[in-house]
């Protein structure tokens, strides 16, 4: 059947992200966002189209249906394309629900997640606040993509409300630590991918394979509670002030969607050691930004971005992961960290935005922030935009709830 | 049945440790370890002695059995304990399986892996290595259980082979760091909890609460590349210096079991934060050792620690690691950290017991080692003993292969 999509809708004909929904009548399964509407998947396979199990479409993580493979999944991505375009098709209106009559999920079910360190910007600023601002990066950032391992079972897909943390905090001056929420919350705007074919233990990936193993990416928020996590993060890294949540975006986007947004990362210089060398272009054009929005108000933008000014690439850091013979799974979730362009309203943390609350931001209510308040909803934003074609990521949101 | 078992095993009457197990005409399953045999739970469960949902049994992983709660699976424990000890009771010879005859599994599917480093004469140790021997405990040390998170995917069982991990270090002097197999190869001594009911998110788990959380214990080897963990740590923490393994016991002995062994843990000073608290005794005196075997040689025992040293224990932190509203899942693995004693022969890790490879140790062999060499095997053993009564844990061995 014939579909009319806005042409501003991240979700056109170009795109067909995948993802998890349920319906006042219906369980969760897989589904196709579609301008303002979803396809069902477990509908559309009854006709008999796919030629796969069609049980993995009737689940309420993508995991099975990715661990079919890219040129299953690939060619649903296509059919479905080619189906949208033609009057004659196996898709008809009842397939189709309205996004806002349908609850989205977790479109994976998250093995292990790995966060990443991999804006240049970010990690400059971070070093500059906190360490040396002559010697802003450590002297491994610029050999190994610096990540560490993070919480999978609180990852959240967007519209989860968040409890404002409590944890231990150092007061500055004082002798001993407070039990308190947190005074520092933070987000930090990120974007994932999601591995679609395991590896094995003890068996690397080098940068060339690295595609084949990459399903999608989501947009994705690594709430940050900056006090606790500064008291608690040396000599073994960041714990609680990042694993009470994380929120990711509902639709999975496909490499194969993105792969018109390709652009030349930045050069690397020192020469990175031959396993993380890499052929072609890793590097994508993706627009991001970031709004803040007080209780029942008005949402300013705090930042805007571009996934493009990553320094280290996603075939890199995935050969990385996997060179001392780590293994990958499917639906194991790996970010970027947070993601900074060069100039005060490019910066993808309040810690960087506000300079450590230093410089209060004001908001278009006329309020000021530091850092998130008691009920603020922070949403964070994405789409790519070439030639006419959009091909965007939707939104995850989420609100701070208080913690008394 | 009655059965005879040796005085010295592991898996006496009063043990009763759950496993996963396989034969060659059979599919992995839920067993008990008993004596030098496995009680085939499926089968015992045929003879309609359960009033639970059997098919929890035949699964190849405890995750289902375990999510019964503690009600139903302590009472298969005891009742199984029973039935050892009658003549005429459910259990028949068929349904025993000599351990010989089987292959054991990983025993949980890992949702999150958590290590902490919760052994004060540890975290000094390695504080004096690397960093103040006047000050070698960080300053947050006594006030939180430090921890980070690991990865749940490369966690193997008892028998896997292990190759030699690659990665990037910077040797001494050095201008830039080389590729190479790591030369500091270490294993870490270690015991890890399971999760045996969970939590929800934003909801802590209180000291008093985290009893009922926590399903039992195994046996646990945080394999560690000390020179690639050198070059990455800074600032998030150990990456691929730890991921490339970590290597379990594959019985998993229940706090049931363990009920009887239970210690007073020494005491803290500074007093910890009101959260940390805790009524009752949390320690163990569970006995560790650590032995070192050349390809085709003799075993060398080259440590001999006990659970009981921990400063921090597993009520504290579960109530730390959950405080902040992290929630945990059935099967998340939280791991101790490496359990060292005060002395030599009682530290837990290469590192320590060779002082970073300033003081070789001796083998009976006559060689000589200051960290793991190819084709050794490390195995870890422990069992707490009292009353004439042994509760015990197997081991958990693992062989480092050479990577070329």
């Amino acid at each position: 059947m014939l579909i009319n999509i806005s042409i501003d809708s991240d979700f056109s004909i170009h795109n067909i992200p995948f993802g998890i929904f349920s319906t006042a009548g219906n369980t969760p399964r897989v589904g196709v966002a579609i301008g303002e509407h979803i396809l069902d998947l477990v509908a559309l396979a009854k006709t008999g189209v796919f030629d796969f199990d069609i049980s993995v479409l009737d689940r309420k993580y993508l995991n099975e249906f990715i661990s079919l493979g890219k040129p299953i999944t690939g060619k649903v991505r296509t059919d479905i394309q080619d189906w949208l375009q033609k009057d004659d098709s196996p898709i008809s209106a009842e397939m189709l629900v309205a996004q806002s009559d349908a609850t989205l999920h977790m479109p994976v079910r998250v093995g292990d997640y790995t966060d990443f360190y991999s804006s240049i910007e970010h990690a400059t600023n971070v070093g500059k606040m906190f360490r040396d601002p002559e010697n802003a990066l450590l002297p491994n950032w610029k050999h190994i993509p610096v990540g560490y391992h993070g919480r999978a079972s609180s990852i959240v897909v967007s519209g989860t409300d968040i409890k404002r943390p409590k944890g231990q905090v150092m007061p500055k001056g004082a002798d001993k630590p407070v039990y308190k929420a947190s005074g520092r919350l933070d987000f930090e705007l990120e974007m994932a991918f999601i591995i679609g074919k395991e590896s094995q233990l003890g068996e690397p990936i080098t940068t060339e394979a690295a595609p084949d193993h990459i399903f999608g990416m989501v947009l994705f928020n690594d709430w940050s509670a900056r006090d606790i996590q500064k008291w608690e993060y040396v000599p073994l890294g960041p714990f609680l002030g990042k694993n009470f949540a994380s929120s990711v975006s509902p639709w999975v986007v496909t490499m194969e969607a993105l792969e018109q947004f390709k652009v030349e990362g930045p050069t690397q210089e020192p020469v990175v050691q031959p396993y993380l060398a890499y052929q072609g272009q890793h590097n994508y054009d993706i627009n991001l930004e970031v709004g803040l929005t007080p209780d029942n108000s008005k949402e300013t933008i705090v930042s805007k971005s571009n996934y493009k000014y990553m320094y280290w690439n996603m075939v890199q850091q995935l050969a990385h992961h996997t060179v001392n013979g780590c293994n990958v799974k499917v639906g194991d979730m790996l970010a970027s960290g947070t993601i900074s362009g060069k100039t005060t309203n490019s910066y993808g943390s309040m810690l960087e935005i506000s300079w450590s609350g230093a410089n209060p931001i004001t908001l278009k209510t006329g309020e000021r922030r530091t850092f998130i308040e008691d009920n603020d909803t922070i949403t964070l934003r994405g789409f790519a935009k070439k030639d006419g074609k959009r091909v965007g990521f939707g939104e995850v949101s989420g609100k701070i709830l208080p913690n008394t």
